[in-house]
């Protein structure tokens, strides 16, 4: 055997947000229950805005450029329903309320506003169009939602890659995968990249308390790949670090302001500050879509309080701490562009004060 | 009413390491059973140095100065099994095992090993006494190292306390309490002392996984206590820093090595350094059973690696993370002394690097 080996092709297994047409000509869309992730495989069939908006608002699906997708779908459901019912409303003021119902499910990726934007001259400028032949319209720009945001994705992690070098040892937190996207992933999918251009990876993955997306989502994802991964939880990083075995932090991003301020999961900030402290690099993986060129700095990004039982109970029943204590929940922290050592965009790979520059 | 307001004292409901004699005369050692607070309140009845060396490496008690109390009174029902079962071998090298067996249940506090060796006097020396006198020397032995911790934890409290002002917020990890210790605690010790001397005292109490002792056990020793207090999870600490919601931070430890090196609980190093770069106090409350002036630096201090299932599961049944992921569990970590502010003792309060100086 002379061959030189190829480079290996990484190929998904999972679907975040899946368009399905129906025999009977009506729409889907179903998501893939995060909620329920490793345990259990469950999809949750939204067929409406509303059914969507649920989706989104109680985390069956997460991560910026999935909930963005989500909510493109959401907008076309809204559509489909409005038809469906025969409502008497006029199609535009019902378009309004469906997109600011989407709009008001979860305040902090910025990805969910782009999305329900870009939908909007779809049903908005009055058209030669009929309802049906919008709502046609509606579910196929969303589903070119997606597909860019795979394109995106591969491109991004193609750029990236490049600062990994062959045997490195990568820490994420939370879950920047296929799962938070239309599939192959943004920190992920750097870390995809380099196993397929044939480096040797190994991963990292904090669990990421308190919604435990990187024991339950980002694991399940890599050890799916194959990608050698040690699961740990989140106060162990920074012993991890000190020890040397950490060679790049890498994460995804809810909102990136146009200073490079990020908005991340939380605990996203002190490992920036631990990264710094102990010499390590500290990416962040996003699309353009996740920049909010609008917002000059982190301080101006709403940060969503989440409810105290994701940290008193673990899953639906188990209760770990006492009855009466308070709880203090942000799903969020922003991290200071200084803290950013570059963000991998599918436009390249830059410096934070570069990206006000890269606004094309 | 123109009295002052009193001193506020604070009683402890909770007792986790209770000797108790039974009207046949033989003694019993009741551990409270931390694996099940704060759902259950539920005793692990010890009969003999099996039954406390189990009690140990399971975890019904931990926190340094509990193990030790708890494998002082280990060796006492050693002594008293041996009477028991009328065994035929010789008393002592009877003991030289029940102490080995104590000595392997948890590898890094100190406080065992240290505890251990202060009962070996009572049963080493062949003296005029009966074996039934040894035995109750030596109840009364693990008794009395007890209820020093006791006295010793209200001193460091005083001394402690003095550091904190009015009106402070106190980050603290893990259970540095009354189940860690004979009783009051040292890093909560310090704290009951601040709101004791009449100070307003908030708290934000990290969760600490893998094993939950802020969440299960921080927590409900200060809601008993009425201090306010906040659960959070232990990504969220640096963001509280960087909003100077934390006025200090205040640990316990499992051993301290002569140069001011701290091991304890997993995530101590990275708080450690997350409060050095927000120019917040890092303090470390221990008694002088828990500094090995034989070991150097941390370095030497073996750090005990637990069982993948404590990241994997939580409870005995809810599983999170995938099958075939592999985990990475230590118990500890170390902190070099020079991001310890100051360590708390019952001789007073002094920097690392005086500790070498104050070993009398």
């Amino acid at each position: 055997m002379t061959h030189a080996m190829p480079a290996i092709t990484i190929s998904l297994m999972v679907d975040a947000v899946k368009w399905v047409k129906n025999p009977d000509g009506t729409h889907e869309v179903h998501l893939l229950d995060q909620r329920a992730l490793p345990v259990r495989t469950e999809f949750f069939v939204c067929r409406d805005h509303d059914d969507m908006a649920k989706g989104i608002r109680d985390m069956v699906v997460r991560g910026a450029p999935a909930i963005g997708i989500s909510a493109a779908f959401g907008v076309a459901l809204g559509a489909q329903s409005f038809l469906r019912k025969s409502l008497q409303d006029a199609f535009v003021p019902y378009m309004e309320d469906v997109s600011s119902i989407l709009a008001g499910t979860r305040p902090t990726a910025v990805n969910l506003f782009w999305a329900i934007q870009r939908m909007r001259p779809f049903w908005e400028k009055g058209s030669r169009q009929t309802a049906p032949e919008i709502t046609e319209g509606l579910f196929k720009e969303a589903q070119r939602i997606k597909e860019e945001d795979i394109h995106l994705n591969r491109r991004m992690g193609g750029h990236g890659q490049e600062l990994i070098r062959d045997g490195s040892t990568i820490l994420t937190h939370c879950n920047a995968g296929a799962l938070a996207t239309g599939g192959y992933g943004t920190a992920l999918g750097v870390i995809r990249a380099a196993v397929e251009a044939g480096k040797t990876i190994r991963v990292f993955a904090d669990e990421t308390r308190p919604y435990l997306q990187g024991a339950r989502l980002t694991a399940y994802e890599l050890v799916e790949d194959g990608i050698p991964t040690t699961l740990i939880t989140d106060g162990m990083a920074a012993s991890l670090m000190a020890m040397k075995k950490i060679d790049a932090v890498i994460v995804g991003a809810d909102r990136v302001t146009a200073n490079g301020d990020v908005a991340n999961k939380i605990g996203t900030y002190g490992l920036a500050v631990l990264a710094k402290a102990h010499g390590i690099p500290f990416y962040v993986a996003v699309p353009f879509s996740t920049i909010d060129f609008d917002m000059s700095s982190g301080s101006q990004i709403p940060i969503e309080q989440r409810s105290p039982d994701e940290v008193t109970h673990i899953g639906p029943g188990v209760r770990i701490a006492p009855e009466g204590v308070s709880v203090y929940n942000p799903a969020f922290d922003v991290t200071p562009a200084d803290l950013v050592t570059a963000l991998i965009t599918e436009k390249g790979v830059f410096k934070p004060s570069e990206l006000r520059s890269k606004a094309f």
